[in-house]
């Protein structure tokens, strides 16, 4: 089966937004077992829209078609299909409803141009918009291939994020599955790792699993700095077996590197283990200068285990806020192996926390020294059982600096946790 | 001109990897002059690849192809434009050498598969990679518009966007300024704001421009939550003139808003006010958790001016941190104004830095009451002329909620820098 996005705005061709709806979408769909085949992106004008439909609707039977049904002059998608499949438009009175009701709620009054949006083609399935006003459609063609019993569907999604997922995950999926049902038996599985790089987790792997893959299993590797997604996915009537035994295979090789089966991030299971154990957390951040309490302020609940997070940038602050010793930072430097410990030690002794993180390091571009090229970083968790530090060189642009040591020093947090659970349980 | 993006990757069409380069390269061309009119995303399969291709030379001056220039066997764009332009492949010694010292710079053994990242097709003009071991590739094709003395321009960049960026940006830049000179003038000129919502903006602008968008001048909004950029484009003999005396009007009707013409982002702008003064900055943040101290030393040469930031998300580390009285807690609670200011002046006598920005608020989902419904938020500034309170509700999921704030309460700092500065002047 043949898949394709079609993501219309003229502001996506000026760059002024990222498409983030292809990844989401591309990534909904793979889940699916209908991975996309094309995506396509265009202006807002006429021409362009049209264009892309009719070579759509040539060469594939799902086609998903994004923005472009809001009130404004540049919203023409409704209209330009409609035109396209020959279909008139009326008005339907529930999406009507639907957007008096949206403004009635907030207390503004209705703008007139906003009702163009309950014009719905003829034949169209509507879809409620549960976050906006306008509605989804979907319509159906003959495609390309000729079998005639399994139309093909055209399926137009309103362009903010924010109405768009909602709306595919509970209309839309529920809709593929019984459309497009797959002959056989899809199983998908992710597991998320950090430390090993895709080339090592292969060579771990790619063997071990050879005979499954010769059996159908298809392996996927999702790398990115950081952190590397293994997707083990096969289709027909042994897909759950196969995909099983190659789970237990991979959790056999590589398990302590894999964070969450789930799709949780690195930060929601730190948070989420410190929860269950009511175990409490403090941070002293240097170099990634506050990105390690950001990521573990975005899981919602992270009041209940972060004590607090020190970013101490300049070595006054490390002095006065962590107590790390003049002589030390004179000895060794703000940079090392004993600055580190102190700032964990420090921030564990003013908290009281079960846990304290520190990182101190380079982010670069400039500070390096032969000794301490760019991208060193020292890394320390103190806790009941004492101190440890990890050094590492993480030689990145600034930005994916941060992102890297913070997932080692949450890795070495996550492994801490864990190896204590299983201490106390002994 | 008809300017094409075609991205190529599985990891693009599974969702694996969010594409950067549509956004990142449409805002560099549309900058130029140059607009693209399409953008197309397929996998790695050769056939995707080369019909994607095939169609874009059928109606295209401009073609920019990413990915699948690397040396593993997924990597086909290389050989399947080859073969399309019916050109031979032959190894270029430059190239070659640049791979080999690319390793031996980094005391690795080179890959012998790496080699192949040397082929070039003859005729081809060849990009060097400054950050990476695949070089960017340029062949000239003849373009459907007949015009036989502009030839059409493919562009092959790699994937990696540390590679990409900056071979278009010194390379790529200057040969399409060469090969596709504008015929009239064309000036582009970008503000960025925050405060000012989409709609208000226009409201000030559109009129007082009236005359100037009848002579030709084009302005574009580009709205994200909790940040506006207007841009003005004009084409012609008279472009320079058109924009500069927008530009003027802009100033003069929502210059207060307007932090940055240059690009500069809001926390660079602020880390620059504050090392030209060489004054030094507190942050005490309890519902950004971290995200303004991140944001802060996002910038290169930010321990200049940041002391510290303190992340207390907790009541006990409000008071034993910066000194916030129990009895403010108990009367106002976490999420107040005297908690906020007290936050801001604790974090400024501690530190003795010029300014200290703290923020408390609820984040959500959960949290919020009738009184104080999720959203709210407080931000003190505290400096040598006191501390001020600003209050909000921000109602956006946890996310944007953090951006939202940390754009409000960076904002408050740079007006009273700039106002401050303006004080001792006179």
């Amino acid at each position: 089966m043949n898949v394709e996005i079609i993501n219309t705005g003229s502001e996506l061709m000026l760059g002024f937004v990222l498409n983030t709806h292809q990844q989401w979408l591309c990534r909904q769909l793979a889940d699916l077992g209908h991975p996309v085949s094309r995506q396509v992106a265009v202006p807002d004008t006429g021409a362009a829209i049209q264009t892309a439909v009719k070579e759509a609707l040539a060469r594939t039977e799902l086609i998903i078609v994004t923005g472009g049904l809001g009130p404004t002059s540049d919203d023409l998608t409704r209209d330009l299909i409609a035109k396209l499949f020959e279909k008139k438009l009326h008005y339907d009175a529930t999406v009507l409803q639907n957007i008096e009701t949206f403004f009635a709620k907030r207390g503004r009054p209705m703008p007139p141009n906003t009702a163009v949006q309950a014009l719905v083609p003829e034949g169209a399935l509507v879809l409620a918009n549960a976050h906006g006003t306008a509605p989804g459609l979907v319509l159906e063609f003959v495609p390309p291939t000729s079998n005639a019993n399994a139309p093909g569907l055209l399926v137009m999604l309103p362009g903010p994020p924010r109405e768009l997922r909602p709306m595919f995950a509970n209309q839309v999926v529920p809709l593929l599955r019984k459309k497009f049902p797959l002959t056989a038996g899809f199983v998908c599985h992710t597991f998320k790792t950090t430390g090993l790089g895709e080339s090592l987790i292969q060579d771990e792997i790619a063997q071990p699993l050879k005979q499954l893959t010769d059996a159908g299993l298809e392996i996927g590797y999702c790398a990115r700095v950081g952190e590397v997604d293994v997707r083990l996915v096969a289709s027909g009537s042994r897909a759950e077996q196969i995909v099983t035994d190659a789970g237990t295979i991979v959790r056999s090789r590589i398990g302590r590197h894999i964070f969450s089966e789930g799709g949780e991030t690195l930060e929601t299971v730190v948070v989420r283990l410190l929860t269950e154990r009511r175990q409490t957390l403090a941070l002293a951040e240097s170099c990634t200068g506050g990105h390690i309490a950001n990521r573990i302020t975005n899981v919602p609940g992270a009041s209940a285990v972060l004590w607090a997070g020190l970013v101490t940038y300049s070595n006054e602050s490390k002095q006065n806020l962590l107590g790390v010793r003049a002589e030390t930072l004179a000895a060794h430097g703000a940079v090392s192996e004993p600055t580190a410990r102190e700032m964990a030690e420090g921030a564990r002794r003013i908290s009281g926390a079960d846990y304290a993180l520190s990182v101190t390091g380079i982010a670069g571009p400039a500070g390096g020294t032969e000794a301490k090229p760019v991208g060193t970083v020292f890394i320390a968790l103190a806790s009941v059982d004492g101190a440890k530090v990890l050094q590492s060189v993480n030689g990145y642009d600034r930005e994916t600096f941060k992102f890297v040591t913070s997932q080692q020093a949450l890795e070495m947090l996550r492994r801490t946790i864990l190896l204590s659970a299983a201490t106390t349980k002994d």
